[in-house]
C-alpha cells in the first residue's frame, strides 16, 4: 500500500508570544483537515521540541479529534519530519487509513536568542550553541574545499528573496549582499542573516491511503535515521554523512536519483547547512555547492531550486513545527499553487530536515522525503 | 507476525539526583541487550516526558547503539508503554526484526513535590496539580459507590508490602495501615503514603521477532487511546471510561478476558489509581474494587495479585521510565524471575498506564498490554 498526502495546513512563521500552541495548533490542524477534505482520522502523529505534555492534545481538543492514539514525537529540528514518516509507514503496513501529522512549537516567549544548549551535552559544557557547531562546519568546509564567504552571503540573498513571495514567512523582506556582508558576526564566518530565526507557528498534514483525488500528493519515499559519534578521524564536517546516507536511502526507496529532482526544501537553519545538504544530496559534487547558488542554479527560475519557500531563513524555525512547514511547500508546489514562488513545471519535490546538533553525536536524526512523481 | 520480548533491565529506581539521564539509561539499555542476548537493534523507541532532546541518543552512544532510526515518544506517564506498544506494532508489520525500547526520566533534581501544571491547562489554571485530579476521582467514587478510607490505605499497605520484596524500589519498606492514615494530608482522601513519588530511573526492554526461544515473553496484545474532553455529563471518575476502553481492545486483542490474567501492573500514582483501575479492566463490578483489597485477591498469595512489583507507590514514578518498569516486572514474573514477590504459576500479566491529567481531557492516553499466555 501507498500513501499519499490529502491535505496541509500552517499558521503565519513568526513572533507571537501571545498565542498559545493549543491556538496555533489547532488554527494548523483545521486548515489540513478543510484542505483534505476530511473531519476524522484514525489517530494522530504529532510533535513538538519544548512543548508540555499534552501540547498536542490541547489543539486537537478544540478541533474536534478525540477518542483516537495520539502519539507526540520529538527528534530536534526533524521532529514533525519524523512524524510525517513515520504516519507514511502506518498508512502503508495498513494499520491506518488517515492520519493527522502536526507540528507546534512556541519559542520566541522562552529563549532569547539561539536555543541554550544543554550542560548535559559535551557542546553544551563547552558552550558551543548551535550557531557555534554550524561555523565549525563552515571552517571544515573551508579546509576542505575552500570557502567563498561571498557566495555562502548570497545563499541567503537568494533565500530571503524566494520568502519575499511567501505571506507566511517570519522574514518577508528581500537582503542584499552587503547587507548580508555587513550584519553582525554571530559565529564567524557565518552573519546574523545566515542565521534563521527562533520562531512560532504549528503545521499540519493528513496522510492516508490513495482515494483517486487528483490534488493528493504522493509520498514516493521517505528514510530516517539518527546519527553516530562524531569521530575526529572522519575528514567530513558534521552531519555530511548522516544526510548523505539518508538521503540515498530516500532516493532508492524512491526509485529516483537528485537529478529527476525539480526542487528541494532543506534544512537551511544556517547558510552553511544548505550548501553541505546540496552536496551530500547529489545535486553537485563535493565542494561545488557555491557554484549552484553563483550560477542560479538553485534559485527561483534555475533548474533546480533550493528552498522556494524562503527556507527557515526566510520562514523561521520553530523546531517542531519546520519540517511539516517544509512538507506543505513542497505539496503547493506540486500543485501549482505557490503564487509569486511558483517553480513551473514542478513535478517531484524533495524535503530534508536535519535534526540536533546536541548529544555528541552526528546530528540526533536527518529525515529525507520523496513527493511527488 | 508476532512480537515477543527477548529481554529487560531497569536501573533502581530513587533519588539519584547526581546521575545524570544517559548514565541511567545506559545502564537499562546493557542490562537489556544482556538479557535479551543481543548486541545490536534496528531501531529505538525511546520515551522521555521532561529529558532534553537527545536524551536517548546520548544514552545510546555509549552503549554503541548508533546509525539506526531513533524516535522518542512523550505520552504524559504512559510515554514508555506508548514506546513499546509501537514497537511491538513495528515489529508485528514486518518492518523491524528488532527494537530496543527505552524509558528515562530525571525528576528529582527539578521537581520539589507534585509536578507543577503548566498555565496553559485548565487544571494548571486552576491550581490542580495531579495529586487534586485524583482527589477529585476519589469524591467522585465516594458519591457513586461510597468510599472506605481504610480499604484505600490498605490499598497502600499491600503495594509498600509488595515492595518490601523489590530490590529496585525506591521506598522499599512496609508501612502499616495507621502509618498510612496518620501520614500528612495531601490531598484529601489521599495522604501522603497514597501517593507515588518523583523518581530518577531508566527502563529498558528488546522487542523482536520470535526466535524460539523458552526465556522470550510473548505479547498477546496492546491497546492505546488517547482522551476525550472531561464532559460534565459524565458520571464516571475521570480516566474510568477511557481506561475501560482500552483494556476492552487489549483484552480482545489478546483473545482472553481479565479473569484469565494472574497478576496486574497497574498505574498506582495515588491509591484511587488502583482502586478504579480494578474496576475498569473488569477485575471487578463498579463499586468491587475496595472488597478485591480487604478480601486479599491483589495481594501476593490472593488469586490474582495486583501490583507484585510493590506498584508505582513503592518503586517510584519516574514518568516516561514507568511504563517499561511494569512490562519488566511482568515478564521477570512470568519467568519465574521475581523472587520474594513471585506470583506463583503466574502464565500471563497485564500492564495498565494511564499518561496525563493536564489538558482539560480525559487522559492524555492510556495504555493496556497482555503478556505470555
Amino acid at each position: 500500500m501507498s500513501a499519499v498526502v490529502y491535505g496541509v495546513g500552517t499558521t503565519k512563521f513568526g513572533r507571537q508570544p501571545g498565542r498559545s500552541g493549543s491556538s496555533l495548533g489547532q488554527e494548523a490542524i483545521l486548515e489540513a483537515l478543510g484542505d483534505a477534505g476530511v473531519d476524522s482520522v484514525d489517530a494522530v502523529y504529532a510533535g513538538t521540541v519544548f512543548g508540555a505534555p499534552g501540547t498536542a492534545q490541547r489543539a486537537l481538543q478544540d478541533a474536534g479529534i478525540t477518542a483516537v492514539p495520539v502519539l507526540t514525537f520529538e527528534n530536534a529540528c526533524a521532529t514533525s519530519s519524523t512524524a510525517f514518516h513515520e504516519a507514511r509507514h502506518a498508512v502503508m503496513s495498513g494499520r491506518y487509513e488517515r492520519v493527522l501529522c502536526l507540528g507546534i512549537e512556541t519559542m520566541t516567549s522562552s529563549f532569547d536568542g539561539p536555543i541554550t544548549p544543554e550542560v548535559t551535552d559535551s557542546e553544551g559544557r563547552a558552550g558551543l550553541a548551535l550557531p557555534g557547531v554550524y561555523a565549525l562546519v563552515a571552517s571544515r568546509y573551508a579546509y576542505l574545499h575552500g570557502l567563498d564567504t561571498k557566495a555562502l552571503a548570497q545563499l541567503a540573498v537568494k533565500n530571503r528573496r524566494h520568502g519575499s513571495f511567501n505571506p507566511r514567512a517570519q522574514h518577508g523582506k528581500e537582503v542584499t549582499l552587503e547587507e548580508v556582508l555587513a550584519s553582525r558576526m554571530v559565529a564567524d564566518p557565518l552573519t546574523l542573516y545566515q542565521c534563521c530565526d527562533i520562531s512560532d507557528a504549528a503545521t499540519a498534514a493528513v496522510v492516508g491511503v490513495p482515494r483517486g483525488n487528483d490534488r493528493d500528493v504522493r509520498i514516493a519515499g521517505s528514510a530516517l535515521r539518527s546519527g553516530r559519534l562524531w569521530d575526529h578521524r572522519s575528514t567530513q564536517p558534521w552531519g555530511y554523512e548522516l544526510m548523505g546516507e539518508v538521503a540515498a536511502a530516500a532516493w532508492e526507496d524512491a526509485g529516483i536519483g537528485p537529478e529527476e529532482i525539480d526542487l528541494f526544501e532543506v534544512h537551511d537553519a544556517f547558510t552553511i547547512g544548505e550548501l553541505t545538504a546540496t552536496e551530500a544530496l547529489g545535486l553537485t559534487a563535493p565542494g561545488g555547492g557555491a557554484d549552484l547558488v553563483l550560477s542560479g542554479h538553485t534559485a527561483l527560475g534555475g533548474r533546480q531550486p533550493v528552498n522556494p519557500s524562503g527556507g527557515l531563513l526566510s520562514r523561521g524555525h520553530p523546531l517542531g513545527a519546520t519540517g511539516l512547514a517544509q512538507i506543505a511547500e513542497a505539496v503547493w508546489q506540486l500543485r501549482g499553487d505557490a503564487g509569486g514562488r511558483q517553480v513551473e513545471g514542478a513535478r517531484v519535490a524533495a524535503v530534508e530536515t536535519m535534526g540536533g546538533g546536541t548529544a555528541g553525536i552526528d546530528g540526533n536524526g536527518c529525515v529525507v522525503v520523496v513527493l511527488g512523481g
